[in-house]
């Protein structure tokens, strides 16, 4: 099975190139990825989604994720049986 | 209206980093994007799509796209109008 992932981004805000590293972060963690959708927007949206389902939204986090956290976010939605390594802090962002 | 982009290419070939560079390129370069899409792909396969129609293909040209080939055929698709600047050759990809 395979899942989307999809960043939304704001484009005024500049941050076309944070949002790529991130996607290629991702690609690189989870082979369980068949779609990794870039999509930019406006008004300081940067917002993670994960088969549909919002996993970070950075106007209610109040920050961007390290790149850490994000990948537990997106494992718990679409790999929660995946360890990730020694920074990994399962479910704990569940 | 906005447009979607696709860029399959092989994880197998460690092509992620040169996808992604490209999308952001693409992306950098036209606000008509909506989506870009990374997808992952096997067997070599490197194939940009821009709104179902196919612009690139490694295994029919034999070889990667300049990134300013790679836009001029995507524009050529999305924005005709645009002019992508001096290293353009409108229609040469038409």
């Amino acid at each position: 099975m395979t899942h989307r992932v999809e960043i939304h981004y704001c484009t005024q805000c500049r941050w076309l190139l944070r949002a790529a590293w991130m996607a290629q972060e991702l690609l690189g963690t989870f082979d369980e990825i068949g779609e990794l959708v870039l999509r930019p927007g406006t008004g300081g949206v940067f917002e993670v989604h994960a088969d549909g389902e919002r996993v970070w939204s950075r106007k209610e986090e109040g920050r961007f994720p390290e790149i850490t956290e994000l990948k537990q976010r997106v494992r718990d939605r679409i790999a929660p049986e995946r360890h990730l390594g020694h920074a990994d802090r399962k479910g704990e962002a569940g």
